[in-house]
Formats: C-alpha cells, sequence, structure tokens
C-alpha cells in the first residue's frame, strides 16, 4: 500500500510530518510518499533515523496555508503540495492520503479532485472524541457543514458506524443523536426529523444523547451537525485546558505545594494525553470517493506516526465501498418518507 | 420587597427550598412567600433557624413535576405551587418568583401567565458560566429556545447586557457570538445574519466567539441559540464531572496514592464548588413583562440562599422595564436591514 501524505500541511510542517513519517517507516510494511517541497524535506529526513526504503518523495512547489481562502487555493495553488497529494490519489499514484493543512481547502479539495461517493450529499469530518480511560467516540460531523437537514444526518450516523465497526474494530456500534433531552420530539425540526430517520436504519442507533453523557462514553459514534461537533471539540479542549490550568494553581498553594508539585510532575502530562485528541490518529472524511484523512494541525511527529497508523485500516478496510454500498438502504429509507 | 419562592420545584423540594429560604431571612431585609403544601412547608421550617417575621406562606395544594407536559400542566394544575406563585406574580403581590421545577412549564407559565415583553419575540433563559476561578459569564440562551431566528439572537444579546450591567454590575459588557470561527462571515445563515445585527447594535460586540474560548472567559455575554447553550452548558457539566473522576483514580493509585489522597481530600471539593453553576444563583428568564427566576432543579439549601440573594438586584433595578426601553433599538436595527 502507499499512502500519500502532505509534506506541508500544518503549524509544524515540515518538520513533525518528516519526522512522524520516519518513525511511521520503522513500523509498517507500507511506502509512505511525502509530498512537498523535496528539497526541504530531504533535509529534515536526514535528521532522523528512517527506513529509507519506504520513504519516497514527490515534489509539489507551493503550499496552501491556514491563511488561504479554501476554493481559491484549490483552484490556484495547482502545485501545492495539498493539490498534487489529492491528485496522485484520484490517479491511484496512492491508497490514502493524510494532510494537516486548512480544512476547508481539504474539504475543497477532497470535492473538486475526488468527488463525492455518488448518493452521499454531504462528506464529513469524523473526530475522535477522548473519553478519558476508556478509549474513544466517533464524532460526525466535527466540523465541515455547519448546516445540516436531516439526510445529511442519516449520512453521517452510517458513515461513522461502518468506520468505527470496519477501522476501529468495533462490533456494531452504537449511535446516538445529539440532543437537548433523551426523550423523542425534543430539538430542533431537523433533529426531530433525523430522529426518525436514524430510527429506521439498520444501525445500531440508541436514540438522542444530551451532551452531559458524552464525555462519559455515552455511544460510539456521536452524530451532530458540524456547527455543534466543533463546538463540542472545541469546548473540550478549552475546558480542559482551564481545568488542568486551575488544578496547577490550586495544587501548588498553600502548605501542601511541594507535595502537589511532585505529584503533578508525573500525572499531569498523563491527564493532558488522554484528552489530546490530536493524538489519537486524525480524522477521516467520510463521503469522498477515496480514502482522504485530516491530521489535527498542530500535530507533533507522535500524532503525525499515529494518523499514518491509522489511516491504514482505512485504506484496507475498504471503508469507501462499504460506504457506496449503504447508499441504496439511505436511499430506501429516504423513500420510504416520501411515501 | 417580596420574593415568591416556589416551595415545591426541584429535586430537593421542599426540604432544601425551605432551608434556603431560613437562611436567606437572617441575611436580608425583604419578605420572602414560599408557596406550596402549607402543612409540609410549616413543618420543615420549623427545622431551621429563620428570622420568621420575613418568611410567610401562600397555600398551594399541587406541584407540577418534571414528568410533566410543561403546556398541558400549566393549563390544568391551577392550583399548583408554580401556577399560584406566578399569578401572584402578576396580580402584584410579590415582585419577583423563583421556581427551581420543570423548566419548560416555567417558560410556558411565564408566557401565558405574565406574558413577553412587547416586542421581545422569544424570552430566553440566561444562564451563569463558571469561569474557573474568575467569576462568570452569562449564557444567554441557556435552552428555551432550541431554534432561533437572527432577531431572537439580537434580543438575546441586548437583555443579557442589560442583566450583566444591571445586576452582576459589569460595565459595558462584552458580547460575544457562538460561532465555528473568529472570522466574519463564518458560520450558519442565521449566524451570519446575527452577526451583521449585533454589529449595528450600541452593545458591546466584541465578534464572533469560539467554544475552545468560552471556558477562559472570552466575554461577559455569551450569546447563541438554546440549542447550543445547552450543548455548552451540558458538556460542561458532565466534562468536569469525568475529569474530576479521572484525577481522583490517577492520584489515589501507585506509589503516591496516600499523598494524592491527603492533597485531594481539600481541594477537590474548591475545584467542584468553581464549576457548580448551582451555586451562582439561578437563571433569570429575559423579555417576560415580570422577573422570573429558573433556579437549578438540584440546588441545595445553599444554592436556593444564592437564587434569592440575586433575584433581589433582577427585580430592584427594574431589568424588565430596562428591556422594555432597549426594545425600540432593536426594532430600528431590523426595520434598517429591510430597507
Amino acid at each position: 500500500m502507499k499512502i500519500i501524505l502532505d509534506g506541508m500541511g500544518g503549524d509544524n510542517a515540515p518538520e513533525a510530518i518528516v519526522e512522524g513519517a520516519a518513525m511511521a517507516s520503522r513500523l509498517v510494511n507500507h511506502e509512505i510518499i511525502i509530498v512537498g517541497d523535496e528539497k526541504r524535506i530531504r533535509e529534515e529526513l536526514s535528521k532522523h533515523k528512517s527506513d529509507h526504503r519506504k520513504i519516497s518523495l514527490a515534489h509539489a512547489s507551493e503550499a496552501i496555508t491556514s491563511e488561504d481562502a479554501p476554493v481559491r487555493a484549490v483552484r490556484s495553488k495547482k502545485d501545492s503540495s495539498m493539490v498534487v497529494g489529492l491528485n496522485m490519489l484520484r490517479d491511484g499514484k496512492g491508497d490514502v492520503f493524510i494532510s494537516g493543512g486548512n480544512t476547508g481547502a481539504l474539504m475543497a479539495g477532497g470535492l473538486f479532485i475526488l468527488g463525492r461517493v455518488q448518493g452521499i450529499d454531504r462528506p464529513a469530518i469524523a473526530s475522535a472524541y477522548p473519553i478519558m480511560g476508556q478509549g474513544i467516540s466517533l464524532l460526525v460531523d466535527a466540523g465541515a457543514n455547519a448546516e445540516c437537514k436531516p439526510n445529511n444526518l442519516l449520512e453521517f450516523a452510517t458513515m461513522g458506524s461502518i468506520y468505527m465497526e470496519k477501522v476501529l474494530k468495533v462490533k456494531s456500534p452504537t449511535v446516538g443523536l445529539v440532543n437537548i433531552g433523551t426523550e423523542e420530539g425534543k430539538g430542533t425540526t431537523v433533529i426531530k426529523a433525523a430522529h426518525e430517520l436514524l430510527s429506521k436504519s439498520d444501525i445500531n442507533f440508541i436514540g438522542n444523547v444530551e451532551a452531559r453523557e458524552i464525555p462519559k462514553g455515552a455511544c460510539d459514534v456521536i452524530v451532530c451537525d458540524g456547527f455543534v461537533g466543533n463546538v463540542i471539540l472545541k469546548l473540550t479542549e478549552g475546558l480542559a485546558w482551564n481545568i488542568f490550568k486551575l488544578i496547577r494553581a490550586k495544587f501548588t498553594k498553600g502548605a501542601t505545594a511541594k507535595m502537589g508539585a511532585v505529584l503533578l510532575g508525573g500525572k499531569m502530562k498523563e491527564l493532558r494525553k488522554e484528552v489530546d485528541y490530536s493524538e489519537y490518529g486524525g480524522a477521516p472524511i467520510l463521503g469522498l470517493k477515496k480514502p482522504v484523512v485530516k491530521m489535527h494541525g498542530s500535530s507533533g511527529a507522535n500524532g503525525v506516526k499515529n494518523t499514518i497508523l491509522k489511516a491504514i485500516p482505512f485504506a484496507e478496510e475498504n471503508v469507501v465501498s462499504k460506504i457506496q454500498n449503504s447508499v441504496v438502504e439511505i436511499e430506501e429509507i429516504l423513500i420510504s418518507e416520501q411515501l
């Protein structure tokens, strides 16, 4: 298998990307193609121990930045690492594409260059949501679609279920719909209609899930629109950061300050790691014709390595063709609604 | 001033309600009227030290429960403590009404019995959002209106600003709109239109606020629809709970377990208190013709006492008439949009 890696995307590119690729090259039996400024990448590569038989380079003279307007960037920066990488994926020169770059551009590029699975209205980003000490849930949509129709939420639920089962190996994953109450009939018009669609589906739908239950691991697949998904992910990040800051302040003050400092030294790092979703191996974009993974922009080398490892089953397990096959079921539910 | 208190609303009613009222009676120079089952309330009252000159009772034979369907409950349980209390407020037998009961019923009762301020389309619940170690922000809407139009968000911002300034004594409070990015032009159609309306208003609008920044105290008034507001409050509650659980597990394990247990003993209680928004004195319902406060259903006596203390300036500062006066400005902005 060939993994195409955007060497220039993300806050720590190309350094962390190349280092992560070097780490991964010693763990996997697949080829990793790093796309980007060949000279810089070669330079970085020379700093790390890698299995050089498994790493190759593809030159791209430009890079899309986080400030670029997504659609314009994809249209105009034809020789950017992101566009070159997506073209390679489309042309069969690799099996999966990973980028830590501009999320909007990656979505736009995915839609323009690869296209969506026929019958899927809205591809979505599926992000890992860390359930502290107990693995992860999968949050779909994590921010690609701020505005959603009920059928989009059914698509997210179906695609998330497939990914969870095939890649994360959870049998018959439970699916919950984020809502403001557990009872049926709660929420907006869109959410109520989505609840009805999900109830008719073959997925393991457990009903509405209140936000309070999400961090406790309420379900395997958390379904919501991209606005709410974005709020959930970012609030979790900000709140965890704030609580840790508060703990540090409280425990290193007063009579027990010394004791506190000793304890915190070891434990805080562990704690931080448990809520850091960038550690969990990137977020697949589901609903495109080929597997694309959005890596967290601030990923370090370890995050890059984890993303590469997780991208392999995403491609190997034929998630895309399984999503393709699920479209018939989705369409049958939608049609039965109109009868 | 007379404070009307629903003696039968909430998980710990009437015990915690009566105890909280007893505590408050020794701190304030106002009359507290407890509405509910007179016999039971008198019984509870006898258990606590109170200033009996400041407490009076009003009998109501029924109670609305959290399971009751809101509109039906308000229509049919005419002699419930909530309906009786709201009628007393309407008839000038008191200046503010506090209830820890069924939120939907309190909203419905407020609308039917008191009515909305003329020109306010949607009354909203304004909840305290604890910024750990630094006081609170005010979150509007905290869950009353799952679906909102742009003008509703303008109303929430205006009413929240007034409450923050008059009751919480924050001069020219900053107002942020919850969005999925800080740049203008982000978000849903409704959010984009709301951004434009808020920009034209006289309030101190600082623009979009990402969920990540909310726990850090991004702004004084956090504006969002009730769906997102509910997600923010409940996720905060659930996540804080989960992190505390994790801390306890980590710090009381292994070689440093004893040290950890000693440290946690004192600090955890403080930590919990800082994120417990029920401690912060209830959530005013803004946009009704008279002041109504929704108390957290699980409030203990201390929460009840705090809610009573905070309800006093809500009534005394004439927040309702200030909201009434702001309607002209809101309408001018809306009309200028249509020209």
